[in-house]
C-alpha cells in the first residue's frame, strides 16, 4: 500500500578548504543519476527519476543536476511544469521574455504549452527538482538547442 | 506567463564545532514557514507553501520541517500524496503496517484514501516536501493524534 524508494545518499564533507561551485557544494540530496541525451541537452545534465508516471498520481517527479554551463534545449510541457531549485544558481527563460536567474529555494511555474529552457549558470551548477502533473495531457516536447548567444543574453 | 517565487534562504554555516541534529544541520532549502496548528500536529511542525492549488496544475506543493519528536496526526489524502525527504531522519506509517524510517533522499508514495502519519525521529528533525496532485479529488482529511505509544512502536 505504500512504497519507499531508498536512494543512495551523497554526503557532503564539511571542510575549511572546500572548492567553490563543485557538485559537493551543491549539497546533493539525490544520486547524480543518468546523463541526459545530447540531442536534448547542451553540456552535462544528470537526471534522477523520483516518481514514475502512473494512473493514480498522473505525475512525474525527478531531479536534474546541471553542471556549470549546461542547459536543456528549448521545450514545451503540454501540462506545464513546476521547478523547485534546491541548490546552486541557474537560468530559466520563457520564449520572448528576459532570462531569469534562479537560485536555491526558488519555485518556478512554467504554464502549459509555453516554450522555455532552464539550466545552470556558467560558473555554478544547479540542482533542480521538476514536477509535471496532469501527465495525461503529455509530458514534454523537445525542440531546438539553446544557442550560446541565447544562453548568454541577459 | 511565468512566475518565480523568491524565498529567503537559510544559509548553513560550516563549522568544526557544530551541534548535531539541529535545524542548521538539516540544510534547510526553504524558509522555516508557519507553525502547524496543534489540532493537527504533535510538537512543532513548520509549513512553507511552495505551490498553491489552481485549476492549471491541480497540485499543491510545500515543505514541512518537523522538529525532533514532532509528527502529524493520522490523516488521509483523497488523491494520495508523495513525500520527498530532503534532510534529516523521520518516520512514516500507514495504518496497520510497520512504521518506516525515512531519510534524506527517500521518496514515499502514500496512495489515495490510506490513513497515515509522518514526522521526525525523536533525536533528529525532518525536512520533507509534499506533493499532492489531482487536488480536484480533495487535499487532506485530518484525524486523531498519533499517541506516544503509536509513535514509539517500531
Amino acid at each position: 500500500m505504500t512504497a519507499v524508494t531508498s536512494l543512495a545518499l551523497f554526503t557532503t564533507a564539511c571542510s575549511e578548504n572546500k572548492q567553490p561551485n563543485n557538485e559537493g557544494d551543491l549539497q546533493a540530496i539525490f544520486p547524480k543519476g543518468n546523463l541526459g541525451p545530447a540531442e536534448n541537452f547542451t553540456g552535462n545534465a544528470w537526471n534522477t527519476p523520483l516518481v514514475a508516471n502512473d494512473s493514480t498520481y498522473n505525475t512525474v517527479v525527478g531531479n536534474v543536476y546541471f553542471e556549470p554551463g549546461a542547459r536543456s534545449n528549448w521545450h514545451i510541457h503540454p501540462a506545464g511544469q513546476v521547478l523547485i531549485i534546491t541548490a546552486g544558481v541557474g537560468y530559466h527563460q520563457v520564449k520572448g521574455q528576459p532570462r531569469q536567474t534562479i537560485r536555491k529555494g526558488d519555485v518556478v511555474k512554467c504554464p502549459p504549452n509555453v516554450e522555455h529552457w532552464h539550466g545552470a549558470s556558467p560558473d555554478t551548477g544547479l540542482q533542480q527538482m521538476y514536477i509535471i502533473s496532469n501527465t495525461e495531457k503529455g509530458i514534454v516536447q523537445w525542440l531546438q538547442p539553446v544557442t550560446d548567444t541565447e544562453y548568454n543574453r541577459k
